[in-house]
């Protein structure tokens, strides 16, 4: 029953990979390695990463900024993971070792036949939270 | 088959409703009717809705926080929605007409028995995406 799970698998080469671990494994081999080698063969060539603000990002310049954070420090706790068909929605809570609060951040990714294909990213620092929580009050005056 | 759908299916006198459904008609209602009384009845008593700071909301609370925006002039628009076992997870963009840019968000809700008992929420407001990106440059240093 494992090739018809909500997951969404993918055969290869007699074996199913599905989808949740497809990501969850790219995120805990750049965490465990410190940089971005084991990722890079994930996403297929014409990946597009989507900001909120309708702004995007290729393959190259999304990796390029993956590989500013550092990553050495960087501590990752997963939340939450759910998928659904093709996409993977991915909770997590991100902060650096020795650093300030960190954020929360959604991942929701697209993957085609066993590779990311495109990525929607929403990012909210955890010293924003109550700020944001009345976002209308700033915005109901503009 | 929709018994058995991806999406966590729950009979209730014969129909079958899964929860995308649930979620997704709540939030519809609300914004039509510009109040929160098609939403009450959906949350189990024992609703907790949890901030990415660890602080959460009783039904009570939340619901009043609910009320607190202009859901008159609130515009949602739905940007992705997966369900997986007892989770849904709704990606929206939303605003208020004639107002500031607004906010990108994920709500993931937790059911049981068509009933949400449990939701996550995680805002970005559409301003700070620019300035989240970076969000370790400042945590580096603190």
């Amino acid at each position: 029953m494992s090739s018809t799970s909500a997951g969404g698998t993918v055969r290869l080469a007699g074996m199913t990979t599905d989808n949740k671990t497809i990501v969850t494994q790219a995120l805990q081999q750049m965490v465990a390695t410190g940089g971005t080698d084991a990722l890079e063969p994930l996403l297929r060539e014409d990946f597009v990463h989507h900001k909120p603000d309708s702004t995007s990002s290729t393959k190259t310049e999304w990796l390029a900024d993956v590989r500013a954070v550092p990553i050495d420090r960087l501590r990752v706790e997963i939340l939450h993971l759910l998928a659904d068909g093709d996409h993977v929605m991915l909770s997590t809570r991100r902060w650096l070792d020795g650093g300030g609060p960190g954020i929360a951040a959604v991942d929701i990714w697209r993957l085609e036949d066993g590779l990311i294909t495109e990525a929607w990213e929403l990012v909210e620092p955890l010293a924003d939270v109550a700020a944001n929580l009345a976002w209308w009050r700033a915005d109901a005056a503009a």
